[in-house]
């Protein structure tokens, strides 16, 4: 959320979004975030806690330290210190940008960030800290040597695409990209093995098709896709494709649950297994239409009807 | 040439399309290619040879050991014997087939079949191969230390793209897919340091729009960039970009026709600078439309016109 235009910067801002949100659907629990950005202060800091908000950094977070070209997180840190006092999530979208005189490239912005990770994790050991839609293996085993305040998100899209996959197909196109068919595996098998400190994260980004679609070499695509119509049914399917289905709970509730400090769910989703379930080819979205993930292919699970 | 549909595989094929081409432009000298497929014979490399033809190998052309499940070339070592007793030239489109069990995909591709250069360039020191457009710093540097008899080209675009270029800008994809920004900037040194066995193959591919357009997650857009009309004119920009101009003509004229025992070229062709050039944003060939790499840009230099 705090990716809109502008970002949300202040508990005021959250709580008006919030309540808007709720007007749509009063039965979901919102977890609102603030976008981190030097606007910042430790005293708002701790009036969001008051109101159940978390804090985001993008990549642009990740601010360069003007002497030394160094990228660094440092002028963060009174903020990082109230929130580690408060007991407040911070988010990371873990990316660095994009700069050709260093090498880095949407390939290796995610591998290029995990040493802030790490630096942020050692200097304030007790914030909590979940690593955003997590895309390769040096990220996996990163969070996993960090102690047990920093957890990871991973996206449903991302146990399903590589580097191919969006490879000419701007529909696929996501940020951070999906990498390496190994990188995959190190997700698929982190969920498999039922690791508590990685669970799910949708990131679905329900982008007009005219956003998607790249009709002249001019137009810049989109980044992100649009699993939300499918998201259970997609994870059970894809789970249940690298013989992990037995995790499905923990890794789409359980876990999360537990990291954020939420109470476990009380209500219960039923899946039940199809062969005959095919993800529509647009989804009506308010006025819009939009494509979803996955658009005309099967699917191997849909929720049963309460 | 022998990735059309159905592929040249033969001297008779090759001669006879050689003369549709001639028909449309007798001033070009064409140099006609075999494909590489398991049809070939040692006789028909010495026919071919007779008629200028050189030969060339497709990523499929990189055949499985149905007993190791090694990918190789063996298949084709009478073949390349041939070839090497006629002094024949293999031209290798160097990738792998993207295969998610062995982590294999787009971006490593190229590397990923470096070891088959080198066993080939072993097993046959006197056949001169070349190494079509190269991506990676590791291909450079493998073909650098490599014998004379082996070299490589590279286009246009990859002195220009990296793989940010064409995440989510399908009018960018090329096979190979342009690499990290060192891998560029291991194409700009090699060219800079006039490197007589790197020279310039334009790989122009003049697909419909309809073909590089993606308008629907179902649709593949096609590989492949046109630059066929700005051919020279980019080649000096990108040169004069990393202080490479004063090797224009060896790169784009003097190696390749030595390395392929061409005479020198008797034409020649003046370039101008200026700062007032875009290249068009459409390129009419023949009844269709084609849009042209770098559309609408602008071009530091053009052709003087005879």
């Amino acid at each position: 959320m705090p990716n809109l235009q502008p970002p949300i910067v202040n508990t005021e801002e959250a709580l008006l979004y919030k309540a808007q949100l709720q007007a749509i659907d009063p039965t979901i629990e919102y977890l609102m975030t603030l976008y981190l950005s030097p606007d910042l202060t430790p005293d708002e800091i701790r009036k969001a806690k008051q109101s159940g908000i978390v804090v985001k950094s993008y990549p642009r977070g990740v601010t360069t330290n003007s002497e030394g070209g160094i990228e660094s997180y440092e002028v963060y840190y009174p903020i990082f210190e109230a929130m580690e006092e408060q007991d407040m999530v911070l988010n990371l979208h873990g990316e660095v940008p994009s700069d050709p005189t260093s090498n880095t490239c949407v390939l290796n912005a995610e591998a290029t960030f995990l040493p802030h990770l790490v630096k942020l994790h050692k200097r304030f050991p007790k914030l909590r800290i979940v690593l955003e839609h997590a895309t390769t293996r040096a990220a996996v085993e990163c969070v996993k040597s960090l102690g047990s305040t920093v957890a990871c998100t991973i996206t449903a899209h991302h146990l399903d695409l590589v580097v191919d996959d969006w490879a000419g197909q701007s529909w696929n196109f996501c940020k951070p990209v999906a990498k390496f068919p190994d990188d995959r595996q190190a997700l698929r098998e982190v969920i498999k093995e039922g690791h508590p400190r990685f669970f799910f994260g949708s990131d679905s980004a329900p982008h007009p098709p005219d956003r998607k679609s790249v009709s002249s070499p001019k137009q810049a695509c989109a980044a992100g896709v649009y699993t939300s119509p499918i998201l259970l049914p997609l994870v059970a399917t894809l789970l249940e494709s690298f013989g992990a289905l037995d995790k499905l709970e923990h890794f789409v509730s359980g876990f999360g649950r537990a990291f954020y400090g939420r109470p476990a769910a009380d209500e219960r989703v039923t899946l039940r297994k199809t062969l005959h379930k095919f993800v529509e080819d647009s989804w009506a979205l308010g006025d819009a239409t939009v494509v979803p993930f996955w658009a005309g292919k099967q699917i191997g699970w849909e929720i049963v009807s309460e």
